[in-house]
């Protein structure tokens, strides 16, 4: 990047000079956190007024951090999105909001219905326990059909937890567990059997990457699944370049999804195009047959009709939005969901983590200096450009990363509140907000390390074949 | 319909002005034929005269039998055809001309080779003996690669056969062994393994049918097809809803293929549209699939790679002009292909044979009766409208359906030349033709189905089993 401000500002979008700003003052907090020389913190504060003049020209508007110009229209599917709209699909999560997508906005938009506190009371109820934290603080904010999960449950009634992940590389990151740390929970709470795809078909129709090669990202990812603490009484895990040789009654209901799904449809909700190949325009139907319990007729001793709970990132709903709409049309019970927000990145909760970028994330394999130095380099602040200004305004604990990996990671609530509150008033700086998330994520990381080890091909393979669970139906 | 020519006939199209005229035609030959009274047969040629001259009118030409008017526009793929051009892909096959389809012109629109008398022969001397009479007399008269299977024969390398059916209903018609005879000619010549896909989740996509059903109707065909004489040891039957969950190599040859064509490319192939179910979208690449011997590890001890031969009907090549543009892209060789001619219709070369239309056909499950019936009743006729004309000008073998299935199923091949020229120097009657036949399919159905009734579930399970063929690679 070009150092003098002036030399090519008239040519970049208002998205790219809200971009130059937002970098140039993380340059200045970071020399000024480095206690820099005086003179070098003088030329960076210059060099940030006169971007934000640019900007003001670009857009008529003063710049505020976290909230990108307006005019950042996000196209989805070929149509153009209402400009305040985010994009969220299996594979795109963008938002123009520093505090991440409008999450009230999607349920109304994906249909869904929140996860309010009568629900979450009625789970407490049903359960006898305290819900996990992830339901207590909004982390899983949405639902489909959970009070039919419930009803079952209540009539002691059986079910079934589907989740799943696309292994695409070998290194899984600590957004990734979520959904996993939750369905252990709900695998715990209600003592239910758990499948878990692993749609290395899918890494391997959208990458550019061999099937050997996507099989083997999977059974690598299982190790990092398993190491969670699944139940391997009660958990199948598979690929479904595996499984699908393997089971009579995969393929047969993919063909029966396939069936009554039509080009037209996975058009408009993947935004697929006449250009993709037929392997990505017919896989929504395998991502959708495990919700069906016939897929598994060895682990439910070939029992149909099982009701299913599928607890997922939103960005997973069009799916099972499609699956939904298809399972009364080929005799099946639709399955019910519980979606999770998206994990942020380090650089800021705009986008979801991303497997391919080692900056975006801690990572699973990450050593605790790796984890000190990514947190204190890349997590997006929510403090103040000076102390001073800090102690007197205080933080933005909406666009703070640190504060929202605590959320999720923090399991004790009053801690939370308390940092809260100190980073807002501005008692809490950043850099020691910094320190409570490197002293969490380094046990955690390293815990998860020590129970990985333990697992072994030998566990791995169990876990991945097809049996009987301890489970009556 | 009505009985008088001229109360709507000007609200005809040429066409069916065309196939009233036939009709009415068959009528006068089948009243002369029964010893009709005189007024009977006097009022029906008047009425043939009168349709006659309306298709005069209608169309300036002259009424020719077999030739249906020149504006019969034929579509395909959703383009408006030459006014020349047949009709040709997987489900449908229609011609204007009564001879059949133009197979020269499709071997230049396929782009395929013809085979010649330099090929036949040196299949002859490669395998010692007389070709099979389908050969011999251009009933499978197209190929793709057939001289790399001939090199790969005379210098001992293996190579495999795979033929299909989609079993779309239980009764076959003597049109679908055509394959079979000729498949099972060449496993006994060449010596090598054959797989034999039943595409049972094609006719679940396409038809109203559910997958218990198009499953029933494999293993009943799967009976019919045995009932031709395949080598157990060497012979691999198999449901694509049944093989799919039994294979480790199949889904994954499948999903490469997926990965390698565009739907814009089976939309070009296949005429698909955006209204088609994914299924039906994806569906090739099963096709596809058998083509590579990955595909079934059990019976090729897991060797990759072996060359691969489909005889097939000429409607099937869309599938495999697919396949072997992908085969080098996912490292595979391309398999080589004998392409047929289509079955006749009873009713004419037009249109391939249809198991929905029960006198379309000879059925495998016919009594004699209802064969000599059929074949008196329905068989197009190439003679004359009158004993004295055919006398005096011949029948016309090109459009004559009995001595279009006589070349199928007679073997005698002095006998055939015989009946040829007999029938069109006028010396042999339509009737004495029509007996020929009757006398030929009689006792080829009646053997078929004592053959069949041997065919026991427990052969079937046999053949449907994965597992090693007699050969060793």
């Amino acid at each position: 990047m070009a150092n003098s401000p002036d030399c090519d500002l008239k040519s970049l979008s208002p998205l790219q000079l809200f971009e130059r700003v937002t970098e140039q003052g993380e340059k200045v907090r970071a020399l000024k956190a480095g206690k820099a020389p005086k003179d070098e913190i003088d030329a960076a504060v210059r060099m940030l007024l006169s971007l934000k003049l640019s900007y003001k020209t670009a857009t008529g508007q003063d710049y505020q951090a976290g909230l990108p110009p307006k005019d950042l229209v996000l196209i989805n599917n070929g149509t153009t999105k209402e400009e305040d709209e985010d994009l969220v699909d299996p594979w795109n999560v963008q938002t123009s909001n520093a505090k991440g997508v409008d999450y009230d906005k999607l349920i109304v938009r994906f249909g869904s219905s929140k996860i309010d506190t009568d629900l979450i009371n009625r789970i407490e109820r049903a359960i006898g326990q305290k819900p996990h934290h992830f339901l207590r603080r909004g982390i899983f904010f949405s639902h489909r059909d959970m009070d039919q999960i419930l009803d079952a449950y209540e009539n002691k009634k059986p079910f079934y937890l589907y989740t799943g992940r696309g292994p695409s590389s070998q290194a899984m990151h600590v957004g990734h567990l979520i959904p996993f740390l939750f369905t252990k929970w709900l695998q715990e709470v209600f003592d239910v059997p758990l499948v878990i795809q692993l749609t290395d078909d899918e890494k391997y129709l959208w990458k550019d990457m061999t099937v050997e090669k996507a099989y083997e990202y999977a059974r690598e990812n299982a190790k990092d699944i398993i190491a969670c603490g699944f139940d391997i009484n009660k958990t199948f895990i598979f690929s479904d370049l595996d499984y699908l040789g393997t089971s009579a009654g995969f393929y047969k209901n993919i063909v029966k999804v396939q069936k009554h799904v039509t080009f037209n449809q996975v058009k408009g909700i993947f935004g697929f195009t006449d250009s993709d190949c037929i392997g990505k325009i017919s896989f929504p139907a395998i991502q959708a047959a495990p919700s069906f319990s016939s897929s598994f007729p060895q682990i439910f001793n070939g029992k149909e009709n099982i009701q299913c709970l599928i607890p997922c990132a939103i960005d997973q709903d069009p799916y099972f939005r499609m699956t939904r709409d298809v399972a009364p049309r080929i005799g099946q019970p639709k399955p019910a969901l519980l979606h999770s927000v998206f994990f942020p990145a380090l650089q800021g909760a705009q986008t979801k983590m991303s497997a391919s970028d080692p900056n975006s994330s801690i990572f699973l394999t990450d050593t605790p200096k790796q984890i000190k130095t990514k947190i204190n380099k890349h997590a997006f602040s929510g403090g103040r450009d000076t102390i001073e200004e800090h102690r007197k305004y205080g933080g933005n604990c909406d666009v703070d990363v640190s504060f929202m990996y605590l959320t999720f990671f923090l399991e004790d609530d009053d801690r939370l509140e308390q940092l809260k509150q100190a980073y807002t008033s501005g008692e809490l700086l950043t850099g020691e907000l910094k320190k409570v998330l490197i002293e969490t994520m380094q046990p955690l990381v390293a815990a998860h390390q020590e129970r990985r080890k333990q697992v072994t091909d030998e566990i791995v393979k169990q876990f991945m074949t097809p049996r009987k669970l301890a489970f009556e139906f």
